[in-house]
Formats: structure tokens, sequence, C-alpha cells
């Protein structure tokens, strides 16, 4: 049986993975793929901290002993970041490698460019693994979708927020205990800045949005609000109602426009996305034929990753042995019409403070009619002789909500403190 | 741009979905794969019922236009049953036609041998729609699990019986009235036995070990209980105790061996597989390096199922494009050794009636301790002097229960009504 020759750049965790999983399961993939996988060689920092590396495999610190190398088949970049992963794949890739990367920071901003410059070396240029980890949501929106018209992408894609607000909502913790637990227990990095501020799950909605919509944005392109601010006051809120609070990536169809945003939303306790606790992540994919579909898994760690990381390469593999290396892994193309703020209405979550004073309730009451938006629910408490007011609005369109906002703030006695998005 | 021309067998509600998708979706259709889809002859029984078909589709009841007519590339069988679906399917095979098709009874029943009919023609032959409706779960395994081992395929994927089941456990319902309102809802056919008795579940379970583990099985190989004979009250105590029961196809590696069952089980609230309600299946694939993943979806239903159908079509397309066609939809081939009883070890649900006299607790669990199994939970009611007994057991293998079961049948006062497995 022939074999693939595959060089790796990183050993990390997801290397390791990759490494463990090829020797594991060599036999089902020479029987699924007709052909050997071999790592031949490893790009690393110091060579002298991976003395446990088996099976013959060359580790090097220089990216031209991988690009040089007429041997090696597949590059699998798993080094991370924009530079110097940008330039070792376009060498890989001009040097006629195909290309596996799991590199999502890489991918959402330069995607579209190095995907042509796959296309024009006849290489595959693969990357199942930079969303939602261990859950196969990339190839399955191009297979499974290729002739429904999605109408929307939504879901929990970033395994550290959503261990976060698990144990906000179950344990009644702060924002900051719980970040404090999750980075004790490896599940938020000891800076986790990207990941709380909803960084890098708009990066993740960028290529989902790119897949399900064919459209190209830029995470600069739509509002993306962390959890970073979340008060456990406003969590507990939300459970009273009947919701819980998780950081949701939503793209969506509103007439010929899409609107995409990361933020927290409440969402009702027996939503399919309401189940979805801890490290785990789920993609809902609506299509107007197929309807609600979800998509549910481990979202990052060394294992689940490498899994994606492998369907790639036995994918590139398949395309070796039928010679059909070359096509666009995401072949949709379609122009980016952003929906209009009037488009998108929601019903919110409004958290207020206002001092505990007689007429209050009326100034609130007389803003909310006049721009013609009405409560569903409302709860009141009061510590301290200040008001806390919660509400939960029937839908208003985005030009209500930033109607209300500004009225608010004309308001020197009246505090919007939180004002998040209700799903259904 | 060229197209594909396709010849249907049938135009019920998948068929109808068929024709309503290609020409919703015509556009996307050509930029994903460059060809244009056109349905050119359609098979029917009665062409004076389709009068309302548009687009210069021809309608026939002869077979042999379809098959002789050298323009249409792909079939699409959905006709359903054994015969004459498998005769016209090698008919179109033989005819270098590539096929597509919705049948699982056909396909859990000749899949290899119709697999192998159409390699041998250098055609394709994709059934994603066999299982699971609008669940992309077949091309999902093949594709993005090609490298992990998968330990288990387990889920709820007949929807008639889930809706069923969702009654009885939420109205409190009656198994013969949860049916009859399923019936007048449409969920349920006239004639149910297929789904009742979980024989649906079971074809489907045969495809899905295919994938999973790349065995050959036929219905008969493994146990297959229904619901007909689930009681209200064995439903009712089974949600005191934390469960929804559930009719879940289970195949899960043991050892060497395979486990493959269809039957009712208990599957604790908030577990996955618990929140999958009414018509909707759900597909959990566990896999060593993956973990847990689950796929979620409507199960049945004109558009859901269409849309599988159309993604198979699709992919036949790009095959066409490539000039691909011809290598196996499934190509994992394992031999079928099964797990022994003695290897398959779950908690047990166990519902038992007694005259509620002295001595019979005692019995009972002497039989328990001679067996070497034990009480996890018990609760006792009693009326008209009978006592009855439910008990979830700690984990027991299956020989220790026929051990069990033999022991009762020798007690002519004690009664075992039902033995159901839980879940973890």
């Amino acid at each position: 049986m022939e074999t693939v020759q595959i060089g790796m750049l990183g050993l990390g965790t997801v290397g390791s993975g990759v490494l463990q999983m090829i020797q594991n399961n060599e036999d089902k993939v020479a029987n699924v793929t007709g052909r050997q996988l071999n790592v031949k060689k490893v790009l690393v920092k110091h060579p002298e901290r991976h003395q446990k590396v088996q099976g013959g495999i060359e580790l090097t610190t220089d990216i031209q002993e991988i690009i040089n190398d007429q041997e090696i088949q597949i590059v699998v970049e798993l080094i991370g970041g924009i530079h110097p992963a940008k330039e070792y794949i376009e060498m890989a890739l001009r040097s006629r490698k195909n290309v596996v990367t799991a590199n999502k920071d890489l991918i959402a901003t330069y995607g579209p460019e190095l995907s042509r410059l796959a296309h024009d070396n006849d290489c595959d240029l693969m990357y199942e693994a930079s969303v939602a980890g261990g859950i196969p949501i990339l190839r399955t929106i191009n297979n499974s979708f290729s002739a429904d018209k999605i109408t929307e992408v939504k879901g929990i894609v970033n395994g550290t927020t959503n261990y976060i607000l698990t144990q906000m909502s179950q344990q009644g913790w702060s924002y900051e205990k719980a970040l404090r637990e999750a980075q004790k227990l490896g599940f938020a990095e000891a800076d986790p800045t990207n990941d709380v501020t909803g960084k890098d799950a708009a990066f993740k909605m960028v290529i989902l949005s790119q897949f399900a919509f064919g459209i190209q944005l830029t995470i600069n392109d739509f509002n993306v609000t962390g959890i970073d601010r979340l008060s456990a006051f406003d969590v507990q809120q939300a459970g009273k109602f009947g919701y819980v609070i998780k950081l949701v990536g939503i793209s969506r169809v509103i007439n010929d426009g899409v609107f995409v945003e990361v933020a927290p939303v409440l969402v009702p306790v027996d939503h399919p996305l309401a189940t979805i606790n801890n490290e785990y992540n789920a993609v809902m994919v609506t299509g107007q034929a197929v309807g609600d579909t979800l998509f549910y898994g481990r979202g990052a760690g060394g294992l689940p990753t490498a899994n994606s990381v492998l369907s790639d390469i036995t994918s590139v593999t398949k395309n070796l042995v039928l010679k059909t290396n070359g096509n666009f892994f995401n072949n949709y193309q379609q122009r980016y019409i952003p929906a209009t703020t009037d488009q998108v209405a929601y019903p919110y979550f409004l958290s207020i403070t206002m001092p505990d004073i007689t007429g209050q309730m009326l100034k609130l009451t007389q803003i909310m009619t006049e721009i013609n938006a009405s409560f569903s629910q409302i709860t009141q408490t009061e510590a301290n002789g200040i008001a806390r007011i919660v509400i939960i609005t029937h839908a208003m369109s985005g030009s209500q909500l930033h109607e209300f906002k500004a009225q608010i703030a004309s308001e020197p006695t009246i505090n919007l403190d939180a004002a998040y998005k209700v799903l259904k």
C-alpha cells in the first residue's frame, strides 16, 4: 500500500493528538482511504522538549526542511496565530503541498486569499478544526445543506465562556469567581481576553457564515459583545424568568440581508441550546426545507480537535487517490448585504437601576410607550433605596432599542445596566 | 452551464419535496456544483393524479422510459418497499445510471449487494435519506469519523414512536390513546406495526452499524423490542425516578464484539437524548478521540427527507463533474462479531407485580442475592391486594438478567411485567 507523507507544523496538544490518532487508527484509515498515513517531519521550536516522539519522526526547526521535501504531500499547520503561519502555508501551497489547518484567526482573516492560492496550485486547503473542535460542522454544511436554503446558523462556539456561564448559572458565582475556577481547571487561559470578549466566537461566526451563506465577513463587520461585564444578578434574574444566559453567535438571513452578532442572549430552558453546558459546543443550522438541526460535541481539547484535523487529512488523501485536489473547501459564494437595524427584531431582557422614588416607573413606561414597545414580564426588587427593574419586552427592532437607550441616557436617574436579546 | 438529467421513481411526499427543492434552490446548486439539475421524467402509477406537476416534466408509467433514456444520469428511487424497487435500481445501475434512494428496508436488506453492483458499473449508490430523514448522519460518519474509532452509535431514529412516548410521558396517556392521537395528527400510519414493533428503527440501526463499524447485519441478528407493550404505569414510575422512556437503538463496541439492540430504555432526564421530543430524531456518536457528539433534526417529513435526497444528488453531481463516480458510499468493512450476553452490562428497570402478602419481598431479594445482583432504587405501591414493585438495579450482565427471569418464572406468585435497560 502506498504511503502519504505528512509534514506537521507545531507539536502541542492538538499535534500530539494527531500523532496519536494516526498511530492508533492506522488500519481503519488504510481501510477507508487505501493509503497509509505517515508523519515524516515535524517543525518545532525546541526539539529537546520532544524526546519522547516515536516512530522515526524527524524533528526540525527549519521550515525549509518540510517545504523542500518532495515526498511530503500534506502540510498540517498547528502553530496558530497569523504570522508566520500564513507565510508557511503560502510556501507549502506554492510548493504544491496540500494544507490542513486548525487556525481560525488566520482562516477568518485570510481564508479567501489562501483558498484562492490553494486552488491556483491545484491543492486542497481544509480547516474543519477551525470551528467547534470536535463538531464536524463545516463539512456537514458543505455536503448536507448544498441544496437547501439555510436561513440561520447559530451556536455556542466557545467552550471557555460556556464553562464560565454554566458555573455562574448553576453555582450562582460571579463572573470573576467563575473565571478563576475555569483558569484553575484549565478551561480558561491565563490571558482569557480573546475568549471572554467574544473575539474567538466572532472568528468562528465569520467562518460559519462563509459556509452557510457564502459571504465574506471580517470580525469588524458586526457587533461582538463578550461576557466580561455580565452580572451574577442578571444571570439569576434570567433564571427566574425561565432562561439561561449563553454567549451565542447568530448569523441569520433577514429579507435580502444577513444579520450577524456575537453576544450574551437569553435562551429558554427548554431550547436545545440551553442544555449545552460546560466546555461543550453546539451549532444549530436551520434550513428552509430541513427545519432545525443541531450538532453537538466538544468544542476544544487535543483529541476532539485532532479528529477534525484527521477528517481533513483523510479527505485530502481520498482526493490524492482520485487525483481531485484543488477544489475549494467551501465553494458557495454570495455577496454580503448586512440586514438593517430596523429589520432585526427580538424581545429584550433589560436590567435597569433607579432610585426607589415615586414617578420613576411612570417615566420608564412612558419611554416604552413613546417608542411603541411593550413589556412581556417585569419584576422589581429594592435594596438600599435603589430599585432594580428587570424587564422582558415583546419583540423590538434594533432602531427601537437604540431610541430606548437614547431616551434612558437623557434621564439622569435611570440607568440601563444591561440589554440582552431573548431567543424563542 | 451543462444540465444533469434526473429520472425519478415515485412522486409522493418526498418526491414532491425533491421537485420543490430543485426548483427553489436552482441557483445555489448551480453555484456549488457547476451544473443545473433537471428532473426530466417521473415514474408514477396514476399520471392523471399529478396534473399539477410543472416545468415540462414527463410523467410515465413505464420504467423502461427512464432506463433507456440516455440523457438521464441519476435515478432517484422513492417508491419504497423491496419489490420492484430492487429490480428497478438494478436495471438503472446496469444501464450505468447513478442511483439515489431513501429506501431503508431495501438498503438494510440488500445494501451490500446493490453497492457492489453500483461499483462494478462505475456508478454511485447513495442513501443518506434512508436513516433519520433530515439528519445528515451517514455522510457525517463517513467523512468526519474516518480516522477515529467509533465506540458507540445510539439514537432515537423513529419519529412515530418518539411522538407516542413523548405524549405518554408528558400527558400521562396510555399507549393506545397516544397511538390514536398520533394517527389523528398524521404522525402514525393507519397500520403502525413497522414503527411500534421497532422494525423500522432496526432497519436504521443495521445501516448505522454498517457506517460506524463496517459490519453487515440483518434485523434478525439482534433483539428488537417495540413500545406496543409499554404501560403508562412504567412510564410514570420511570419519571418518578428521574428518567424518560425512549425507544433507543444501540450499537456499541464491547471488547472485540458489537452489541446491537432496539428496545425501550430509561434515559436520565439530563441526558441529551432525553430532550429529544415528539417527531424529532437524534443520533449520538461516541468516538474514542472525539468523545460524545450528537446530531439532531427532523426524522421524517417530505422536505427534511428531500434535503437528504438532494445532498446525495449534489454529491453524485460533483462526482459527475470530477468523473469520480463508482466509489462505495460506505467503504469501511469489518467482520461482525456479536458481543456475548455476559459482556453486556446495564442497570435495569424491573417492574414486578405480586400478591401483597408476607414473605414475597424476601423471595425477591433472595433471588437477586443468588444471582449476585443488587438494587439501587426501589418503590412499592399497592392496589387491590396486589403489590407493584419497581426496581432500578445496579449494572447486571445479560446472563444475570436471564437467570433472574428464569427464577422469577418458577415463582408462581411473582410476575415480571417489564425489564428495561437504564442508560447512564
